[in-house]
């Protein structure tokens, strides 16, 4: 019997599946039960990544993800691409706050992180590069969701909105304030929804058809947080992010939101 | 006939390979092309990888590296996640001197570059995070060679030595002395090799076993460097980024380098 190609790519691909961040990394039986591969099997592709350098092994037998693979993903548009971009205005609100900065995308249902700059005075939020986060807790996460198409706005808002704080918004219908309210301001702050000791303060930013690409946030300890003063500081660095994409103040803003242009 | 499985993943990786800084942006037909692919295979293959999140296509039917592909790789040890260990320190060492800085791991006889920081003075060298350069030209290359074990270090030496400008190291002789030289002193300097206007001073970083997992850099205008002045602050910077990867002073500094340990 042959085996479907599609198949083929599909079980490599569920190698790759294996990793998250809980599981950077993994033995071989690790990679064969979590893809739901024999060990033949699961013995046979990773060799074969392992050649290609998707998968490297340390010295213990535990693989890894591979160099390889990483210096090809740093060509995904939305991820290191954006980030290069992006690198002059986030190291400008850096200089200009010293507080934790964030640059996000939009993936379905949730933000995943792109960018984020440590400050010292660290606040309980602590986010690694490439973790996801759901859109209605996060600032850089309403942000996206405001500007994510009334359809798409309406099922995530009914569907289950999970709860981090008593501070999350966990009821649709002031969800659905908050975005308008959003979209009016050019502002989401999400105070204490994500830790109880954090607020964010998050901006949309443009490609250069208009649409919102990804945003960027100041996420300051909720003890003396002066919201209103860091507002102007993160529009400035949205608004140079969405330029370097090659928006231009003329180009009206649309809410779809799309994979960055320019970049 | 059955088409055995490891050539199946070989073509599908071959659809990623077909992606470098030079082609980020790929049509099917592109792809067919450079992975020496059927259009019909191409198709299948490429259809495969976009359901799963390793390309996206654009609204002009283009295809990108994926945010999928881009979330996994930033998992790999000498990718993202030793950037992530050495942030704080490269940012102290950008406040302390506002200079171009890289941070890069070596793949047999290139550098990739994991981190890169540019000062406002910018000096002739752009680098992308995941570009290469040859290990021989660059400071940081320097240092990783010296390391590289004798072995390796001689069959580079012996091999052809691509020439950046006039001060480029092309002599083996001369590239052997200044190795032994860079071992001896804990740090390399690029003179003007790459660009005929920079010039890079590089220290390395070691993991937890004492390996050299990596090297870090500051890269500054020729005119006016003042080189002397720039070593104490990368060795405190690589020193540190070492220590965050488990070494501790008590262990020996050994000339092999390998995937860092404890990140």
């Amino acid at each position: 019997m042959t085996a479907p190609a599609p198949t083929a790519a599909d079980r490599l691909l569920s190698v790759l599946a294996a990793y998250d961040h809980a599981h950077p990394a993994l033995s071989l039986s690790d990679i064969g039960r979590r893809a739901g591969l024999s060990l033949t099997t699961a013995h046979r592709l990773v060799g074969a990544l392992t050649r290609w350098g998707a998968l490297e092994r340390d010295e213990s037998g535990v693989y890894h993800v591979g160099l390889r693979l990483w210096e090809i993903a740093a060509l995904a548009p939305r991820g290191l691409a954006l980030r290069q971009v992006a690198w002059p205005y986030l190291e400008d609100l850096f200089e200009a706050t010293h507080e934790n900065l964030q640059l996000a995308v939009r993936h379905g249902g949730e933000v995943v992180y792109i960018e984020w700059l440590a400050a010292r005075s660290s606040v309980g939020v602590h986010i690694r590069v490439g973790a996801r986060w759901p859109l209605h807790a996060t600032g850089v996460g309403l942000a996206l969701l405001a500007h994510g198409g009334a359809e798409f706005q309406e099922a995530y808002r009914t569907g289950p909105l999970a709860s981090f704080t008593p501070y999350t918004i966990t009821d649709p219908a002031r969800l659905r304030r908050v975005l308008a309210e959003m979209r009016r301001t050019g502002v989401a702050v999400s105070d204490r929804q994500v830790t109880d000791d954090a607020v964010s303060v998050a901006t949309p930013v443009h490609g250069r058809d208009g649409t919102v690409a990804a945003a960027v946030s100041v996420v300051v300890p909720y003890a003396g947080a002066r919201v209103p003063t860091l507002v102007p500081a993160v529009r400035l660095a949205a608004r140079g992010i969405s330029r370097a994409l090659g928006w231009r103040p003329d180009i009206p803003l649309t809410g779809e939101d799309g994979p960055p242009r320019g970049c």
